[in-house]
């Protein structure tokens, strides 16, 4: 299931460069599902579903704020736009909509790490955006060396395919440079794939201009995902959509993707909800295409619940399964790849409630048909903090994914027959040949989790998953080696990253 | 969704007995599924496993091992039998399997707790069989005192509907004489439905003559239902066997249940272990048909993997989760009721790994058509102990599975569009008018998860899960109220206990 990364070898050069860029780390390729997806609504369901979503495009509309160029495309294609608001004759959003790629690839410096987005395929990234970062020490807030630190961790493992984007934030460097540490950093120290700046058009743009350095010319190849949320209910922001304009035009692949604590931003129903997923979701698909037809898309879908005592966002519920389930449907109606679930919790630590939460996420967001699972480990406390520990032990339940999604070998040796017989009533199969040469692959093994005998568990200190996790962390960073990179693309980065510093005002954090 | 069970009011003495039974419990009703099952297993999977297990059965056969009485009744059958190797012609077990119901009530005393198992139902019964109990001090041999104790936290309990049968060993009490106190236990101080004992046939008996003083004669009303484990592979030993026989033949129900751990009771993979399962299920089914032609039966699966380093059980994995999934599907094919899945972990603590694996089997156990769910809470360490807080944990966990299993709404309140016409782009749905009208309902709300504000979060001490829940359980048991029992039920109950105990000789534990 896991293969090592290969490396051509070639003459000269390139054997030199394959030595050096010969690596320990053992990355499992892209999940390739070969299981059925689970399907919540039925065909009424979703019918309802697609006719009111067109409902509130065609009579509500959808909001472009500060964006008059955004309105002039809009009117120009042929929606009715009054002031910001921009309806939709029935069924233009989703003829738009069919001129986005059903899968595309995005590339990785190393080309074995290079991923396909969409189709059976799931693509496993990290948790994108807390503030600030907790380990065995205690929550405080993120640094660039955090950020470092968790590039490193997810470099190293193994079912982890994508490097991400904002892993935490580094709240240590100015908010106008900080693109250029993350991208640095997501350049230098992993050689698998990861997103651009969305935090302004021009941070788009620096994104871009510096894959252009690392790949030595981009012409057109998808070498960048990006996360544009909108502004639910209904509304399209000039900064996250300027993010967008940038990319689309580069053949950039955009995640548009609805931010949805459920009765606040939506209805307090899942019909209702994925209603307007669906509305806003075409709305920004739409809007792509009008910029660069074919444009690299993907569904995004982030809902949680709210706690209607506490109004804080809740994860892991049984409401915000059903959507997972209900948008991948509509998803693949659309012909989108489909961006969903996570390691979601609400918890404060890495405890129970944490995991009961995050494998709940992660068991329908396996069965819901998601493509790319952002925040597929170490998210914590409803996002607001990127966990070590979490990122270590949630990685390692990314494995039982993997195997999930293999499906169930019935070939003869799958079968067993002979197995069965050579045991036959009362025996048992340690011995047998059938389990002698299939017991090294036949399960899924942990990285991490505790299965000792009891006493040898107690003299070891009786750890919990989380000592357990603290420790393998160690490791992973002990035995990390950084990838090789092109001495002269690395200094055409950090010209790329003087130049643009140098324009810009000084800034303090 | 939860309703108040609620009394019939009647004159005299039947209106004071219902005002003495009223009760503050609010126990959900059983989990009636408005979803799909998850299907792992196509067409050409299914009838390989079911062609391979009748072959299993043909060729290899089953032994029935001690009972010459068994051995006499498959023979006269139609059985080819050897020794104590019981072979049966192709098609034959799966025609004495159509004899099964593939739906039976269980009654409860409480005539509003009565459970009907099989169809689209899910039935949640708590953790069976471990000698160690855990709570906040740690690790000790149960006792008959902690018995008691979890039988009323299951009482207290809303998502579980039966009190389950030995929910810990009361390894305090002789063997021979454990299985009064434990259905004492059940009979007094919950009116949920409970299970009977296997340990001895004669234990069977007793738990069948119990019940008729407790429900008054039974007359072939099912009032019990028993956990009968394959001592697999493919043997049945005299014990269990002998315990099924009795039950049967009063129309009592059992749960067949292949008891497997991968690789060392089956094969290493999930289609020879499934085979294997089918197979032992289908002739343990099958001799219960024999015992009586539509005794109420259960198709189990217990199945584990085995880590390979250690050799110990596993649980929450992957291959776990596949074979329950196909599991449900053969038993739906063999028209009978399914048992299977948990709240299993290898963990030795309430953390992060236990929930992990304890949520992925929950997850699966639901999709996969579950109908009968022992050990829906509070097992821990392989099975090794009950754990006080994990039982209150995991017991909040269950309520998802119901929200789950309720389906969608799609009526005009569930798709909201008034709702999204109000709220409009950029505005907020907490004060809309839908809102206002459903939001009491419309999520799944957890009684113990924590989403307070960091800071509330960190006054209140900053606990984890496991200390909310040792909060929570003292509060449960704080409210426990006994149900009313007739008096002089409780005195026929002591009189037949104090009767057969006089007939034991002296036992020491």
């Amino acid at each position: 299931m896991v293969e090592t990364a290969r490396r051509k070898r070639g003459g000269g050069g390139a054997a030199r460069r394959a030595a050096r860029t010969s690596q320990k780390v053992v990355t499992a390729p892209v999940i390739q599902r070969r299981i059925a997806d689970y399907e919540v609504l039925n065909e009424e369901a979703l019918e309802i579903i697609e006719r009111n979503a067109e409902t509130v495009l065609e009579e509500i509309g959808v909001a472009f704020v500060e964006n008059p160029a955004a309105l002039k495309r809009w009117k120009e294609a042929g929606a009715d736009v009054q002031g910001e608001r921009v309806r939709l004759p029935r069924g233009m959003a989703r003829e738009l909509c069919a001129k986005a790629p059903s899968t595309f690839t995005q590339i990785a410096r190393n080309p074995e790490r290079s991923v396909e987005i969409g189709g059976r395929n799931l693509v496993l990234a990290p948790v994108y955006g807390p503030p600030f970062v907790r380990d065995a020490g205690g929550r405080r807030y993120a640094t660039i060396e955090d950020f470092r630190t968790f590039v490193k961790l997810g470099h190293q493992s193994p079912w982890l395919h994508h490097s991400g984007g904002t892993v935490c934030e580094p709240t240590d460097i100015p908010v106008n440079r900080r693109h250029f540490d993350m991208l640095m950093a997501h350049m230098t120290l992993t050689d698998k794939p990861f997103m651009g700046a969305v935090t302004e058009p021009s941070r788009a743009r620096d994104s871009i201009e510096m894959c252009d350095i690392l790949f030595g010319g981009l012409e057109d190849r998808t070498a960048l995902i990006s996360l544009i949320n909108v502004n639910s209910p209904l509304t399209f922001d000039s900064i996250m959509i300027g993010a967008l304009e940038e990319y689309a035009a580069a053949n950039q692949a955009c995640i548009v993707s609805p931010f949805i604590v459920g009765g606040a931003m939506a209805p307090v129903s899942v019909v209702g909800t994925l209603t307007q997923v669906l509305a806003e979701v075409m709305a920004g698909v739409a809007y792509a295409q009008l910029i660069r037809p074919g444009a690299p898309v993907v569904f995004g879908a982030f809902v949680t619940s709210i706690d209607m005592n506490s109004g804080a966002p809740t994860f892991g519920t049984p409401e915000a399964a059903q959507i997972t389930y209900g948008a991948g449907q509509l998803a693949r109606r659309l012909g989108l790849p489909y961006r969903s679930a996570g390691s979601f919790c609400g918890s404060k630590l890495p405890d129970a409630q944490a995991a009961y939460e995050t494998a709940n996420s992660l068991n329908a967001g396996l069965l819901s048909g998601v493509n790319f699972m952002l925040h597929a480990c170490g998210w914590l406390e409803g996002g607001l903090v990127a966990d070590f520990e979490k990122f270590v032990m949630d990685a390692d339940q990314l494995g039982i994914l993997h195997r999930m999604a293999q499906g169930i070998d019935i070939s003869e040796a799958g079968q067993a027959m002979d197995a069965i017989r050579e045991v036959g009533p009362g025996g048992h199969y340690l011995g047998c040949a059938h389990t002698q040469a299939h017991y090294e692959t036949a399960f899924w093994r942990t990285g991490l989790l505790d299965y000792k005998p009891y006493e040898t568990w107690l003299e070891e200190g009786g750890r919990d998953t989380r000592a357990l996790a603290s420790v393998k962390m160690a490791a992973m960073l002990d035995s990390y080696e950084q990838p090789y990179l092109d001495p002269a693309i690395l200094d055409g980065l950090r010209d790329y990253v003087a130049r643009r510093t140098a324009e810009m005002p000084d800034a303090h954090i």
